[in-house]
């Protein structure tokens, strides 16, 4: 398999007021997953998973402005997870090789993920990630649950 | 079942040059999906799906100023796709009654989707469709190929 796998694991949404958009999905009927925080939300979708998390700090992961104009940050992310940390290695190159700017270069995170940024030709995030709890996936490319 | 339901079917990017956007995504190595066109390009995603569309006829169809300040459209929206016309039509007044803001009344668009949007309170947008050709879910949400 070569390439950057055709898949959205997760989908970030960066947040100014967590409590108020944690509480404005969970009227929707959502329940918050295992370990959501006061720093931290998210919810099962479907096969992939939208998370909340503060804007500041998801631009600043991405490597990208907090704010301004086109190029800087919109508020969302999405995800690619990978199977090994090898293999979000290889996308993240495949991405650069593909001609994406790399706004993030690869790093093993305190939280024990590792991730890098890429963005498309018009600023559309891309997170390539490696999570010992997030690997596997089905035929279809389908996060199968841990 | 009420409230609505937690998926994301589709992620919609709006974009300024398609067909730049599109030669990316498929250097990537994605294959675009059967109906795809000048006019609109779609990926499968691993049970989503990313589709390509013209920025200012997505920010229209979501009901939100193409340019603008924090609340204006971002680039991107997601998707949930029901069962049936009826529960789409139910599942945007449970939005509403969450407080949610409707930018886009629903309504049957001529490519035979039916469809509305809602605004998180923070201005990211959510389609809430019917498609004829997008209605079956496995127990998990995800979306079963037609």
């Amino acid at each position: 398999m070569s390439g950057v796998p055709a898949r959205v694991t997760y989908i970030g949404i960066g947040v100014r007021d967590l409590p108020v958009m944690r509480a404005f999905y969970e009227r929707l009927g959502w329940d918050a997953g295992e370990g959501s925080s006061d720093g931290f939300v998210w919810f099962e979708c479907g096969g992939t998973r939208v998370s909340l998390y503060p804007w500041h700090l998801l631009a600043a992961e991405a490597g990208v402005p907090a704010e301004g104009p086109h190029t800087a940050f919109r508020g969302i992310t999405l995800a690619i997870n990978c199977e090994t940390e090898g293999r979000a290695r290889e996308v993240l190159e495949a991405a650069r090789a593909a001609g994406a700017r790399i706004t993030a270069e690869g790093v093993m995170h305190p939280h024990d993920v590792w991730s890098g940024y890429f963005a498309d030709p018009e600023g559309n995030l891309w997170e390539v990630a490696w999570s010992p709890r997030s690997n596997r996936f089905d035929a279809r490319g389908v996060l199968i649950d841990p």
